[in-house]
C-alpha cells in the first residue's frame, strides 16, 4: 500500500521491484505484531487525511503563531479522540502521528506517569479521571534552574505547617525556580512539583512530589504567590518551540497535604514523616519505563531520518561513468552508489533496525521487571536499571549523530526545512540530555558493572549474575583462553563469533578499568580520575546488549518471504561497523588482531553489496505515511525536484516581487544615499 | 581588558586569577600579530557599543520580520563603514562582528572575488568600482537544483548568438534553476552565472561564468525573461534565514558578449571560442583563498563554543563532594571539574587552537600559491590544492561537531536559544557540504595521495615531493624500519615522536590502500570500490597536517610570559586526543602498539590536570565581546542564572498573562465542551 503516492509516477518503482523479501511482512515486524501494525497504520491515515493536522511551515511563524497552532491541533486531536470514541492505544497513536509537541506531550508522557507511579490509590482515584479527561492539565516540575541530574540538589521546599494541615511550597532562591517543564509556561493547571519535605522540627526528609494548582480553572490566571512564564525559544524552528517550557516560583504557596504523593512516604497529621511499607526502589520502576520509551523513539526517529536519505539518495544523481545513457542521454549516477554514501547510510539503517528491537525488547524487560516488584522481588531491578540507563544514553547519542549524518547525507538540500531533517534534529537532540544526560547514565552503567566485577573477583556469587551480565561469569575464560577464531571474512556471518568477540571486548575493557581502579588508595577517587575510560567500558557493555538482542530476535521465529535473511545481514552490518568503528577497543584488548580487523572490515563492504537492491523497501517497511515524514526528500514517490521547487514559491519572502525593506534599506545603499537615509 | 564585564563582580575572577601565563600576550597569539588583534579589537567594541547592532531575540521572529531586521543592520554597517572611512581591513573586521547573515556576505565574500579571480583586467575595472561601493549587489550562482558538487553537470546554457554579439543565457529544465545563492532570491541585482557556453556550431565548451543582470537598478524588479524568488527556509532560527538563498530561471535572457568572465576563455566577435594564455590552473587559486577562509571561519566557530562551554562550565555546579562547604553551606562542585567534561572540553579547546594556527598557516601558503601562480609556476598547485580541500573538510568537519558537543556540555540549558549554541551549529552546519562536499574533498585528496605513492613506487621522483607530503619520501623507512620508541607517558611529550607516529600511521594507511587497489583490474572500479578506506587514509593524513604545522608554530618564537607553554600543553593534547580517538587505526598500522596507546591516554590525563587552571583564561584569549559570543552562558562575568532569569521573560509568550488561544482551545478542552467546538 503506497503511503501517499496519490497521483504521478512513482520514481523509485525501479528501487521497489528489486527487493528480494516480503515488504508488507517486514512491516509487520517493524511495527512488533500484525495488531500493532494495523492500528497505527489506520492512526497514521485517519491524521494524514485530515486537513486540520496538516503541516504548516512552522519555520516561517513568528513564535506566538507557532504557538497558537500548536494549541489548535492539540484541541483538535482530543476532540477527534473523543468523537470517534478511541481506545487509549489509539489515542496514543492518533497523538504520535499529529507529531506537534504540545503541553499534551507531557500532560500524557509525564503527569499522568507520576500520578500512576507515586500517588496511593486513593489518590489515584481521586486525580486520574480528572486528568485522563483532561478537565485539569499537568506537568512535571523536577529540574530548577540551578539543578538538573542531581535530584537530591533540588531547594524548592515543601514545609508541613500542623496549624493548617498545609504544606507550603516556597523557592528560597533564584537557583530554585522551576524551569523546563512543558506545558508549563503558559498552559498547565496543575503541576507534580519535586520539592524538599521539611517537618515542622525543620528536618528535611528529602525530595518528593506533590500535586500543586497552577492555574485557576475558571479564568486561567496564575494562583496567589505563584509566578509562571515562558522560559523562551530553543534550538531549531518548529520543534520544540510549539511547548511552552515554562519557568515557576512559589511564595509560600500552601497545598492540602494529601497532595504530597504519598505512596513510597508520607506526613501525619501531627507532622510526622513516615515511610510506607512500599518500597522505595518501585519509583525505579518509572524511570525505567520513561528510558524504555525513549529507547523506542530513538529508533522512530532515526529510522525517519533514514528513510528520508535512502529515498533521496536514490534520486539525487551526481557524476558518474561514461557509459551510463538513458534514452540516449548520458545520466549521471545515483548517489546511493557511492561507497561512501552505502558505509555511512547502510550502517544507519541497520542501527534503526538494532535499536527497533531493542525497544521492543525493554518492553518485555519493563513487563518482566514491574511483575517482580509487584511481588516484592528486587533481585533484577539493579540489572534492568543499568541497562535502560545505558541503552538509552546508547539509543540517543547514536540517533542523535545519525539524524545529522542523514542531512549531510542529503547534501545541501538537507539544509532545507523542507527536507523534514533540520527539525527532526532539533526534536530529538535533547534526548541525550534530557531523563538522565547520557554520560551521568553511562556511568551509573560503570558503576554497576565495577561492581559487579569486584562481586566476581571477591566473592562467589557468580550464580547471581544473570539477565545482560550473565556473560560476565565466563570472565577467567575471556581473560585467558579466549581468541577470535576468524580467519576468513566470511566467519564473521556465525552470529556465535560477533556475540564472543562482543563480550571480550566488553569485559576486558571493564576488568582493564577495575585493574586501575585498584590502584587508587580512595574509590570515589579513582572512580573519578578514571571516568573517561568507565565511560568507554560502559559503552562497549551497551552495545554488546543491542547486538546480543539483535542476535536473539533472529532466533524467533520470523514470518514472510526473505525476511529473516534481510534482517541478518542488517544485524551483521551492524555489529561489523561496530568492530570497524571501535578497531582501537577490540585490538588493544586482543579481543581480535588487525588482519581479524581487516576481514571484518571485507565482510562488511560485501553485505552492503547484498543489502544495496533491498534498502528502499526496507525503509518502506517502516510504514511512514508523507505527512508523518514531512520531508519533501523523503516523499514516497521520490519526485522530489518538482516539490522543491513548488514549495521554495511559498515562502513569505515571496508574497511580493520586490521585498520588503527595499526602499528603506536597499534602494538607498545602491543609490549611494545611505549617509542621509534614517536607518 | 575585559570585554564587557560592565557591571557587577565577575564570578570567574577566582578561574583567572589561576593562570599561569600572560594572557594579553596569548591574545596577539590568537589574533596573529598586534596589528591585527589593535584593528579587531577597535571594531568589535565599536560593533558592540552601537544599539543598532544589538542582537535582538532572532527566534521569535516571523520570516519576513528577521528579514528586514537583518537588511537594515547591513544598511547601517555600509553606512558606518562609509561615514568613519573604514579601511577595507577595518569594514571586513566590522561586518564580521556585526554578525548577521545578509546579502553582504556574498556580495563581498563570492561576487567581488569571482569577478577578481575570473575577469580579464578590463571586466574588473569595470566591474569592481561598482561592486565595491555597492552600486550593484551581487551574487554567486553556480549550483542548481539537481546540480552540486560536480560542477561540470551544470545544465544552464549560455549560446552564443553572433548576429546580435550577445549570449543568450537559458534554463533548459527544470533541475537547471539555480538553486541556493545567497541573497539572490530578494535582493541581489547582478549575479555571476555559471553556465556551459555553446557556440554558434552548436559545439559545447564546458562551463564558465558569465555576469547577468537580474534586476532593475530603478525599481528592483526582475528584469524580463527572469524568474526569481527565495528557496525557502533553512536549519535553524535565525541563522542563515536571514539570508535569501535564491532560485533563478532564464527563459532565453540576452547579455553582451563581453559580460562573460573572459580572463581564461572567450568567445570572439565571430564566435569562436579561444583559450587564452592564462592557465586555466589560476582558476584553483581561487578555491584555495575560498577554502582556506573556511578553515578560518572553523576556529572561529568552534573556539566561541568553547569559549561559551568553558566559562559556563565554570559556572554550573552539580552533584559534589560532601565536604565542600563555602561559608558553611554545602555546595556542589562545578562541572569542570568532572573527568569526562574534561577530556570533551578540553580536547576541543586544543582543537580550536590547533585549527587557528593552521588558518594562519594556510594565509601563507596562499601567499606562496599566489606569488607562484603569477609566476607560471604550478608545480605546488596539486599539492596546495589537495592540503586546503582537506584542510577544510578536516576543520569543519571536527567543528560542527565540536559546537554540538559544547551544547551537550552545557546539559539542557545549552539547547535554549539564549546560549548562543544552537544558531552557532545552524550556521556552521553546512560549511561540511558547500564549497565542496566533505566527502567528495577526502576523496580529492585521497587520489591526490595515491597518485604520490603510485609515483613513490614507480619513478624515481622522489626530489619532487615537497609541502605537506615531504615525508612520504620516508615511506621506506616507515614500512620497514619504523617502530614507535614510547616507553613511559612522558614520552609523548616529544615532538618529534608525535610527529612520527602520526606520519607512520598516515603512510602506512596510504600504502594499505595502494596495494588493495593494485588489486582490481580497473581502477576506478577499485576507488570507488575502496572509497571508505580511501577517506580515512585522507583524514590520517590531514590530522598529520594539523600536528605538524602545531609543532611547527612552537618552534617560532612566541612571546609572552609562559604561552608557548600552554600552546605546547594544548598542541599535545590535540595529538594524543587524537591517538586516542583513532587508537584503531595506529594499533592496526602497527604505528604503536596497544601498551603505547594507553600510555598516551595516561599522558591525556596528566595533561588536562595542567591546562584546567588555563582554561578560562584561555578562552579569554580570543577576545570575544559578549556582544560577539551572543550567548548568556557564555557571558564574561559568568552570572549566568540571573540572566537566564530574566532573559526568558522577553519571550512574546510572556506578554500576557493568559496566553493567546486560551479562550478558543484550552478553556472548552478542560470545561469539556471541545465537541461543540469550531476549531
Amino acid at each position: 500500500m503506497a503511503s501517499s503516492s496519490a497521483t504521478g509516477a512513482d520514481h523509485l518503482a525501479h528501487e521497489r521491484s528489486k527487493a528480494k523479501f516480503d515488504v508488507e511482512a517486514m512491516k509487520i515486524v517493524w511495527a512488533g505484531s500484525s495488531h500493532e501494525f494495523r492500528v497505527s497504520d489506520r492512526m497514521a491515515h485517519l491524521v494524514a487525511s485530515d486537513p486540520s493536522f496538516r503541516r504548516e511551515n512552522r519555520a516561517v511563524l513568528s513564535r506566538k503563531e507557532l504557538f497558537t497552532k500548536a494549541l489548535r491541533k492539540a484541541a483538535h486531536a482530543w476532540k477527534r479522540i473523543n468523537e470517534l470514541g478511541l481506545s487509549d492505544e489509539e489515542a496514543s497513536w492518533l497523538w504520535f502521528y499529529v507529531d506537534e509537541l504540545t503541553f499534551a506531550y507531557i500532560h500524557w508522557g509525564m503527569f499522568v506517569p507520576a500520578i500512576k507511579g507515586s500517588g496511593t490509590e486513593e489518590q489515584q482515584n481521586k486525580w486520574l479521571p480528572l486528568a485522563t479527561t483532561m478537565r485539569i492539565i499537568g506537568t512535571y516540575a523536577q529540574t530548577e534552574l540551578g539543578h538538573g541530574s542531581n535530584v537530591r540538589g533540588i531547594e524548592t521546599t515543601a514545609t508541613f505547617d500542623p496549624t493548617t494541615d498545609e504544606f507550603i511550597i516556597h523557592s528560597p532562591t533564584l537557583t530554585s525556580s522551576k524551569w523546563w517543564s512543558g506545558g508549563l509556561g503558559k498552559i498547565a493547571t496543575h503541576a507534580v512539583v519535586y520539592a524538599r519535605v521539611i517537618t515542622h522540627d525543620g528536618q528535611d526528609h528529602g525530595v518528593n512530589g506533590f500535586i500543586v494548582q497552577i492555574r485557576s480553572l475558571d479564568d486561567h490566571l496564575p494562583l496567589p504567590g505563584i509566578t509562571v512564564g515562558d522560559i523562551g525559544t530553543k534550538f531549531g524552528s518548529g520543534a520544540f518551540n510549539s511547548v511552552d517550557n515554562g519557568v515557576l516560583r512559589f511564595d509560600h504557596v500552601r497545598i492540602p497535604r494529601n497532595q504530597m504523593l504519598m505512596r513510597v512516604a508520607h506526613v501525619t497529621r501531627e507532622g510526622k514523616y513516615v515511610l510506607s511499607n512500599v518500597p522505595r526502589q518501585l519509583l525505579y520502576g518509572t524511570m525505567v519505563y520513561v528510558r524504555k520509551t525513549i529507547v523506542v523513539d530513538s529508533s522512530i526517529a532515526l529510522s525517519r531520518a533514514v528513510c528520508i536519505a535512502a529515498r533521496y539518495s536514490s534520486v539525487r544523481r551526481q557524476f558518474g561513468s561514461q557509459n551510463r545513457e538513458i534514452n540516449g542521454i548520458a545520466v549521471e549516477t545515483p548517489v546511493i552508489e557511492y561507497k561512501t554514501q552505502q558505509s555511512r547510510l547502510f550502517s544507519l539503517l541497520a542501527s534503526a533496525y538494532a535499536f527497533r528491537f531493542i525497544g521492543e525488547w525493554l518492553k518485555s524487560l519493563y513487563t518482566d521487571l514491574t511483575r517482580k516488584l509487584e511481588a516484592n522481588d528486587f533481585s533484577t531491578l539493579a540489572e534492568a536499571h543499568a541497562c535502560t540507563a545505558g541503552l538509552k544514553s546508547l539509543t540517543t547519542s547514536s540517533a542523535v549523530h545519525g539524524i545529522d549524518e542523514c542531512r549531510k547525507l542529503c547534501g545541501g538540500h538537507g539544509y532545507l526545512n523542507s527536507s523534514g531533517l533540520p527539525e527532526l534534529y532539533a526534536v530529538f537532540a535533547p534526548a541525550c540530555t534530557y531523563e538522565g544526560d547520557n554520560t551521568v547514565l553511562l556511568l551509573q552503567v560503570a558503576r554497576f558493572l565495577m561492581k559487579t566485577i569486584s562481586q566476581l573477583l571477591h566473592s562467589d556469587q557468580t550464580h547471581k549474575l544473570s539477565g545482560t551480565i550473565a556473560y560476565m561469569v565466563l570472565m577467567d575464560h575471556y581473560l585467558i583462553k579466549y581468541c577470535c577464531s576468524v580467519e576468513k571474512a566470511e566467519d564473521w556471518l556465525k552470529a556465535d563469533v560477533i556475540l564472543k568477540v562482543f563480550e571480550a571486548r566488553a569485559i576486558r575493557m571493564c576488568v582493564a578499568c577495575a585493574q586501575n581502579l585498584a590502584k587508587f588508595a580512595d574509590p570515589s577517587e579513582g572512580f573519578s580520575e578514571l571516568s573517561p575510560d568507565l565511560v568507554e567500558a560502559a559503552i562497549a557493555h551497551c552495545q554488546l546488549i543491542v547486538v546480543s538482542k539483535f542476535i536473539e530476535k533472529l532466533q524467533q521465529k520470523i514470518e514472510g518471504n526473505g525476511v529473516k535473511q534481510q534482517l541478518e545481514t542488517l544485524c551483521y552490518i551492524y555489529a561489523l561497523h561496530l568492530i570497524h568503528k571501535y578497531s582501537g577497543d577490540f585490538i588493544s584488548t586482543g579481543s581480535l588482531n588487525p588482519k581479524q580487523a581487516s576481514l571484518a572490515n571485507d565482510q562488511l563492504r560485501a553485505l552492503y553489496v547484498e543489502v544495496r537492491p533491498n534498502v528502499i523497501a526496507l525503509v518502506d517497511a517502516f510504514n511512514y505515511t508523507d505527512h508523518f515524514l514531512g520531508s519533501i526528500l523523503g516523499c514516497y514517490d521520490g519526485n522530489v525536484y518538482p516539490k522543491l521547487y513548488d514549495e521554495a514559491w511559498k515562502d513569505p519572502l515571496n508574497d511580493s516581487v520586490v521585498t520588503d525593506g527595499y526602499p528603506e534599506y536597499i534602494k538607498p545603499l545602491i543609490n549611494q544615499q545611505l549617509l542621509n537615509a534614517r536607518l
